[in-house]
């Protein structure tokens, strides 16, 4: 309904008040040219006015050729009635921005990390599952939930991750949040106000600031080929979590050997605290055995967090953390009072899809898009670089390392490569101890096809050669 | 893919060491009857074990009758090979449980206030729209997004806030949140720590729960007819923010006199602080001339909060906030923290359906049967107590505090009503100074139809009686 702020206290009348309300909304495009206006009898009941009051202001205005009567189908604004440049109470006119974070750019090579293959996405079968999950709906589903989320997910889940990932879990000791960004957060607010932490070097950015607003004291503990040096755990009376990536280390890409697994484990037991289990990409593993989720080794020490970002893609924003029970009500607290509980007919469409077997496939599937896309790159790099380059960390996920030895990339490097047409994203935006990864690159291949990927290693092989 | 623990040290081989593993998750019901398993293909590479391993646990496996093979079509769990108590590495089965914060229960007549007509939103019709915007996307719109959340919304909201709400602002300055809860999260966060906050007294209690959690030093200020008393306002040097629901205290249902309303800011601005103005449910406003928003006297002092809970549906967990541009930066970090942004499909679901008309449709709608509802109450109400029984607050909203002088409603009175079949919530859940609400009753008749609402009043009519 039309707001337009009528002040009976003033000498102008109500009509010409409402007249004079409308021109402005008009003249600033707040109303546009070819928009209905209300009829006068639910503007004048809108408005607490007599609906002559009304009638008149819109006579006035159709004489002026502001608003135009169509006979039987209403009252609308007329064209060029706008004025550019008119400011009182204006509103803004559209501008081409989508609010996303990485705003596309058809003349670079995007080699970012983190991102799936959006177009695989079959995007128009999950808006037909959304649609018949709204077909069949109970209305009370539309209401109110537990901070947990919906049952049906929360099932869903707890069944996939025991079949696919050994973890140990029912339902009840799943919690929904919004993307896995939430569960950090979470987990930073219940444990960590000024207690010690433990994390990897490198860290995920995003992860290390949300830690770190927390108030928490921050032990970075470095990463080689098998993931977290579990010999340099710092000597600490109380450590509240470890977190850590063991499935694919964030970027480094090392699998956590199993030693230092029971050696994680064993040490949150020792210092009274818990294991934070980021699992953000262990589907796409290309090669030999599956690994074992650090959960399934001790369920009352490690928070499990997941994320579907990677597994359908990041815009759904939805993550889930499987929690020990003597955790569950400081968390479940936590996310009442944030947002009381995430959106709940995507996660009905979510548990449709598990249940219909239909992410299975799209995984299964995605597993062998990702695995081409790494040959590709793997097969560019040996091409262009050959002895030159060393590709390291496991053949997993959508993300690889790859050491250039002698070569310094810098920020006059990294600009150097995007004048060259290849956006690269300096690995020491993730690191605590600078300087290590000098001469490394992070290469993300999940969301550009096979051509981007054989067009960027030349780019780059023509910048630093 | 399903998962089976295998340990090449043991002593057992491969193939008894997966037939064992999956016998386990067929007898604790992880495989159920039915169930397609993976082809031996499939499974032997996911694994990383050779196919003649898998094919011959899957022989024994059939041997034995626990699966069975159909041919052509894979193979499936059998029949009646579930063990019910089986214990190891279970996984729960599904309870009849939805998740949903209050469970309903067609024995009882609730009159929980904040929720809507649930079974008037036309989901049908919003699962249409979802898969229609599914159709048509570029699949650049399933990334990442800043933290103010999708344009097309904010666009949209912007446009529709000025129109009917007189807010004074841009897309860029709406920040989309989790539900309204979120943003008062974001606000306690970002501006609370340690500083002092005016609060209404009562307000929400999942608000004040917000509001303390940051550490805030909480003072309340009582309300009257008129909302907040704002020649109450304490004595101090600086106060961060004052929280208020200016179109419609809740509960009590005043609506901020003008002159209250230019008090508020003049103390926000003196005092160095904002006025975070709530406005849950301004949109039903049955009678008299529509509230301007608090906003819209200084965009630059007020942080204006809203919600599609009550619009549209409370699962929906949509809310968005309209930020002075000196804050933008604060909240957009905190949010990123948080969960980077929140999920984006039903964000452009419902750009359109605000840029359609339907939501200002569905609005005129909702207000007529909650109008409608509210004539159907009061009636009851007068019909069966006369007299005894005084109505307060404004004609707006989807609920009403009812005033019974000499009744004293305690516990013990809740708890009869509840027995009578009529369930009921206390105003002192909602108070900071206890008792004075003890005659007083808060309605919500926003989720039941007119034959609940008489049955219920009647039903309050037989215990109070």
């Amino acid at each position: 309904m039309l707001y337009i702020k009528l002040d009976r206290s003033r000498k102008i009348s109500l009509t010409q008040q409402l007249y004079t309300g409308i021109i402005e909304k008009i003249l600033n495009g707040a109303l546009s040219a070819g928009e209905k206006l209300p009829s006068s009898r639910n503007l004048s009941r809108s408005l607490g006015v007599s609906r002559n009051v009304v009638l008149e202001a819109y006579d006035q205005l159709t004489a002026e050729g502001f608003i135009e009567s169509a006979h039987g189908s209403g009252t609308y604004v007329a064209d060029g009635t706008r004025m550019n440049g008119y400011r009182i109470g204006q509103v803004p006119q559209k501008k081409p921005l989508t609010g996303l974070l990485y705003e596309p750019d058809d003349t670079v090579i995007d080699f970012r990390t983190g991102v799936p293959d959006l177009s695989l996405f079959p995007v128009k079968k999950w808006g037909g599952l959304y649609r018949s999950v709204c077909e069949s709906l109970d209305p009370i589903t539309l209401d109110y939930y537990q901070a947990l989320g919906c049952y049906e997910l929360r099932y869903a889940l707890a069944r996939s991750l025991n079949k696919t990932r050994g973890v140990v879990c029912d339902a009840d000791h799943i919690l929904i949040t919004t993307g896995a960004a939430q569960a950090f957060a979470l987990t930073a607010r219940v444990l960590t106000p000024k207690e010690h932490v433990i994390v990897e070097d490198p860290i995920n950015n995003d992860i290390l600031k949300i830690i770190k607003a927390s108030g928490a004291d921050v032990h970075p503990v470095i990463v080689d080929d098998q993931g977290i040096r579990a010999d340099l755990l710092p000597d600490l009376n109380t450590v509240k979590y470890i977190f850590t990536t063991p499935s694919h280390h964030f970027p480094t890409g090392g699998i956590l050997s199993a030693q230092r697994r029971i050696a994680l484990i064993q040490y949150a037991e020792s210092h009274g605290g818990y294991v934070v289990e980021d699992d953000y990409d262990s589907e796409y593993r290309f090669t030999g055995a599956p690994i074992h989720s650090l959960q399934s080794l001790n369920p009352d020490r490690v928070i499990y967090v997941g994320t579907f970002s990677k597994k359908l893609f990041p815009a759904l924003r939805i993550g889930y953390m499987v929690l020990p029970p003597s955790l569950m009500e400081a968390f479940l607290n936590a996310k009442h009072l944030e947002d009381l509980h995430s959106p709940v007919l995507e996660q009905l469409t979510l548990a449709r899809f598990i249940q219909d077997g239909l992410l299975d496939r799209y995984i299964a599937k995605s597993r062998r898009v990702y695995q081409e896309k790494r040959r590709c790159l793997v097969d560019a790099l040996t091409r262009y670089f050959g002895g030159r380059v060393i590709v390291k960390g496991s053949a997993t996920g959508i993300h690889l390392v790859a050491q250039f030895p002698g070569v310094l990339f810098d920020k006059e490097k990294f600009d150097r490569l995007l004048a060259g047409g290849v956006r690269l994203y300096p690995i020491d935006d993730h690191t605590i101890t600078k300087g290590l990864f000098d001469d490394t690159l992070m290469i993300g291949y999940g969301n550009i096809n096979n051509e981007q990927i054989e067009e960027g290693i030349r780019r780059i092989h023509a910048v630093i050669t």
